[in-house]
């Protein structure tokens, strides 16, 4: 079913006038006749179904009869901040697709110093629009309450917030070993939202990019009190290392936490 | 590390003799002179750290002194099948190498009830051989001890094994609800390995195609013993779910179940 996002506050039995660009995408593009059910996300991030009453041509806007409860909540009960060294194109693109049918609030690219690629300050804006529309699109599919921010740093150490969950994937933690430092974290996390439900910790991790980071890049992290942690025996490609880390975070907090 | 895949059997000291595909790969491609550090992983799936000792141009061959230990093992402690409805082309090859990346033993196509794509039989053999090679490389990308075994099933029912762990990830499982079956399943992997460690079990799951599994479908695998999965409350692409279970796999049984 499609889900479209809304700036407009909404409210259970609402009917809901939609126009502009979700004129364009729903009725003129998906073709959706008056009677077809979609999914409408408020500004408050809460989803209702809907059922599409009018269509108006000639205002291109078109009314949507919205249910009597709301959804369940689609979202991480974290924020989960992706910050990789910028690789190559294609991979900032399904970066970007991934990480956010897995629940990332933030995906961050940085120019590493083994970063083969880097963006030109006058290319920054026009990249981060192109990404942040395949942000809204995977969001849109996979039915997110919220679209990730997408953003470029071009020096990690100055733009990294503190915060007591920064951690950076370090392949040179010794593979093969089990390496438990990812399990520590998660567990922390499932006992602060245990304790604290009502409170949304941010978690943020760090990503090399092709070449890896450097030696100094973790040590320098590490001064900022970043902690290192591996990802499982295997080396991981750049662009898959997020999503073993937001794989593993989801099924932590969202199912494992759960099961009995 | 360059690694490469032998169907030698390899002793710990020994000066093993590497020729044809190995030179062109290692000698003529990566131009690795002698003294070059690489792995090399043995029929027995032992890898060890070696030293290009000598190289024959005229004969093509170069040999590897091994070093007096075998690394340590970087394979999952199960046998873990991916078995995915035939998606679009491009997405059947990073399935098969992030699937690779992430420790799959083997990773089967078959055709879906909804499957846009389908295999002639007289396609099968060239694109299997063509996945075969991406798994290959990814394999030694990712520093494995065996190389995942890619097939096509033209009938899934037919063809699946018997088997305790037989899974089928399906999204209508209630979505923003806490669905916990995975996390059932994963613990009693984790019981299993703590109790019978040497016994490696296989876990296998189904994942439907880019428009999903038919009731149909499910309900014969249900009727196979078949225990339906949720991958958390966000609506994953085809590409993507066996990526999220693949991970939390690894999480569960490499990492978490370490952590003290």
């Amino acid at each position: 079913m499609q889900l479209v996002f809304t700036a407009q506050n909404l409210q259970a039995n609402q009917l809901v006038q939609l126009t502009s660009a979700h004129y364009q995408h729903v009725i003129q593009v998906l073709r959706q006749p008056v009677g077809a059910q979609l999914e409408v996300v408020g500004a408050d991030q809460q989803a209702y179904r809907g059922e599409i009453k009018t269509i108006d041509q000639e205002q291109k806007s078109f009314s949507v009869q919205l249910a009597a409860e709301a959804l369940a909540d689609t979202e991480l009960p974290v924020n989960a901040e992706i910050i990789c060294g910028l690789p190559k194109r294609e991979k900032t693109e399904w970066i970007v697709q991934k990480a956010t049918e897995l629940g990332a609030s933030q995906i961050v690219f940085f120019a590493g110093q083994r970063s083969i690629m880097r963006w030109r300050p006058e290319q920054v804006a026009k990249k981060l629009a192109r990404l942040q529309q395949i942000a809204a699109s995977a969001a849109e599919q996979s039915h997110r309450r919220q679209i990730p921010v997408v953003a470029y740093w071009p020096n990690l150490l100055k733009a990294l917030p503190t915060g007591p969950h920064n951690l950076v994937a370090y392949e040179e933690v010794v593979k093969g070993q089990h390496d438990t430092e990812l399990g520590r974290q998660l567990r922390q996390l499932q006992l602060e939202l245990s304790q604290r439900p009502t409170v949304k910790p941010t978690v943020r991790v760090i990503f090399g990019p092709e070449g890896g980071l450097a030696p100094a890049e973790v040590a320098s992290l590490q001064a900022l009190a970043v902690n290192c942690i591996g990802l499982g025996p295997r080396i991981l490609r750049t662009e898959t290392a997020p999503l073993y880390f937001l794989s593993s975070l989801s099924y932590a907090i969202e199912v494992e936490s759960f099961a009995k």
